[in-house]
């Protein structure tokens, strides 16, 4: 099926700024609660969201071989069990019903009504059910400072690394949308020169900047998927932000890896932007440093071309933007993750979302952490407000950004932005 | 709510033969296929198993507070998001219902045709659909064992180990009932001498005998759940087959801890046995060797005495015991995983599932895990066909078994079996 959605020539009916990551030539989808509280799945054209549940019961998907309640679901879940084709087909259908030429819509203002909604009338949903939440560790710039920090600056990267996407499994349970505060979290640490641990708020929180993809159903137990179908069940990906606390982290992780230093939270951007709309921003990965073996061994283009930022918003006070970095720094790409991750047979559902780990670029400007870019805390950031920061202070407000360019069109993800609270206390609740 | 359905002097109108497992004191909960291939949630006495959505069709749950289709599901996690006031009053109306001295179902034949099934008649399904899986690390022996064997002898226990009941997350993907085989998963290994790895099958495919807890809604995003409140938000137990590839873990595993040398497979045993069940069967644990931090510290008995054994069925040939083991043995208990679990803030749902970790006794015959028992393989097991065992071949089948005895009664798990197989073979598919 053609991706005639893609087509950088059509413009909308509705309005959209030359900035807006969300041109026609996006059509990411998301879940929202609409101003009726109903709960949806629905696309994004500039500033306006468009309620797919309502269009299909209207007709404007008739053709396309859906479910009736397809849409009118609290997940994309099922929606992307559907698969490549399906989704192909109601992008490109969206793409027509909103083109500027197309009077179907446009013109009838009772359907309007019913169908589009101001982004201030809706409330944006976790936009699919996780099943499991796998987060890789695909940076080598990322794997070689934390290496240099915690481990041995000769030897940073360990044997492992140039062989496999690095992975562990993460909680799904904390995953949350962009929108929602966190708690800063309590847990083990142990005081610097002591071999008694604490009970303590961590000290050390931290944002990872990292991207996430959704898969749909791939594999059953057993069945290994090649890298060269992997492609084939990935649905799109969302910015994600896997908070860290350093402290925690540090104390638990030896040997079975991280668990409370994470699992307090991820937040992800709310619209999934199709491995399709990305489709004109691929480009060509690193060389691998060593020989991979054959299943990890792919052809063409799979990384892709995302510039991404990073900005602390103090209370009251302007961000400071604190990392420019790109996804196509990833020495891993998403195809090997995949199939590295289901080589033993691990099988891939529907909503899984699998992060990309922390995307750090060649440069200190571009590192995805505060870890990394304040180094530990020695080289604190100087923030527009005058102060500094070593890692993220109470109240503080996270922002991710991350979009695409060409002279044709820009296709973006908008924003994962999650404020931290001070530590849970029951008294207050 | 009193726990009636444990009085020990009722006898049920079913057959219950003394060995069984499944006495009326048990009503365990799990999900089958009926003979007409539809998915319910029912319980067990003897070798009978009972439908519980035809039982509450049939109006003999009235006066509980149940939704009319609670258990028509296929899982019990919204049976179990319900709370225990709930369980209570259920499993308290099936031991009344299939009391000796109550005729109202035991003399309605037409009634016992729709509710009662043998166990040849049903397929038994995983009683929960698992949002999330955490596998603890909770034996100080088996801790110990690996410690020896894979790092320092003299120093075998990591600094964090008697502070953090230590734990990761698991693949919820790969959770499977008993009955399901497996294949042997295939993966990158290092060769001995080599530092370039290759993708072949494991060679080193283990069992790892655990038990798991399955809890209720617990919290939301950044509360903890304090100890004395744990015990509250457990449902209930079953025996847990932590597979384990050796040698792919070994290569993988540091520095974000175990992935493809797990997530190939776990299983489970079908039936959900409650805690409430297990009441008559606390004991104390052991004595901590370090001081805790007050968020571990607990009272009363918070250990649970059952009798585990595995045993492993060459293809053809007669079982042979590997291991006799006991619950009791862990160091860590399930109140203090879940305290620990939760204090930064994680969310604990209905359906989630927390492993023990491999359970291993004092004395070498009550190790949980063919790496342990033959000591990495340096003393393979004897089997009764004359064969030997490092680890399992393809084939062999590993049953793990688990009961609780006193003078009164026996509370048991039934078992969890499943068969390897060879390596996936995409042309035979």
């Amino acid at each position: 099926m053609p991706l005639s959605a893609n087509n950088p020539n059509r413009s909308s009916w509705l309005h959209v700024s030359k900035t807006s990551d969300f041109p026609i030539q996006n059509i990411p989808f998301g879940v929202f609660l609409t101003r009726e509280d109903i709960i949806t799945i629905g696309t994004r054209i500039g500033d306006t969201a468009i309620d797919l549940g309502a269009l299909h019961q209207l007709g404007y998907f008739d053709g396309i071989p859906l479910t009736d309640d397809i849409f009118l679901q609290d997940s994309l879940n099922d929606f992307i069990a559907d698969g490549r084709k399906t989704w192909r087909a109601v992008r490109n259908r969206v793409a027509e019903i909103f083109d500027s030429n197309n009077p179907t819509l446009r013109d009838n203002k009772k359907h309007k009504e019913i169908v589009l909604f101001r982004l201030d009338e809706i409330e944006m949903k976790l936009p699919v059910l996780v099943g499991d939440y796998t987060d890789f560790y695909s940076s080598l710039e990322h794997a070689t400072n934390v290496g240099k920090m915690f481990r041995d600056p000769e030897n940073a990267l360990l044997p492992n690394w140039l062989h496999i996407p690095v992975g562990y499994h993460g909680r799904s349970s904390s995953i949350i949308p962009s929108g929602i505060p966190i708690h800063r979290p309590q847990g083990q640490i142990l005081p610097a020169g002591s071999d008694t641990p604490v009970l303590a708020p961590s000290q050390l929180v931290d944002f990872e900047l990292e991207m996430a993809f959704i898969t749909t159903d791939a594999n059953d137990l057993g069945e290994p998927i090649p890298i060269e179908e992997a492609e084939e069940y990935i649905f799109g990906l969302v910015l994600f932000n896997d908070w860290s606390a350093r402290d925690i982290q540090k104390w638990e992780y030896v040997p079975l890896g991280p668990f409370l230093g994470k699992n307090f939270a991820s937040s992800v951007s709310p619209w999934i932007v199709t491995l399709d709309a990305l489709e004109p921003f691929r480009v060509k990965g690193p060389k691998p440093v060593k020989p991979l073996l054959p299943y990890l061994q792919y052809s063409g283009n799979k990384s892709f071309d995302i510039n991404l930022e990073v900005a602390i918003k103090p209370k009251g006070a302007k961000e400071t933007v604190v990392s420019r970095s790109n996804f196509k720094y990833m020495y891993w790409n998403m195809v090997q993750q995949l199939a590295h991750h289901t080589v033993n047979g691990c099988p891939v559902n529907s909503g899984d979302m699998m992060g990309s780990g922390t995307i750090s670029g060649p440069t200190p400007d571009t590192y995805g952490s505060m870890l990394e870019l304040t180094w530990r805390g020695e080289k604190p950031i100087k923030m527009k407000d005058g102060s500094e920061r070593k890692f993220i202070n109470d109240f503080d407000t996270v922002i991710m950004r991350g979009y695409c360019e060409n002279d044709d069109v820009r296709i973006g993800f908008g924003s994962v932005v999650n404020q931290l609270l001070p530590v849970f206390n029951p008294k207050k609740k």
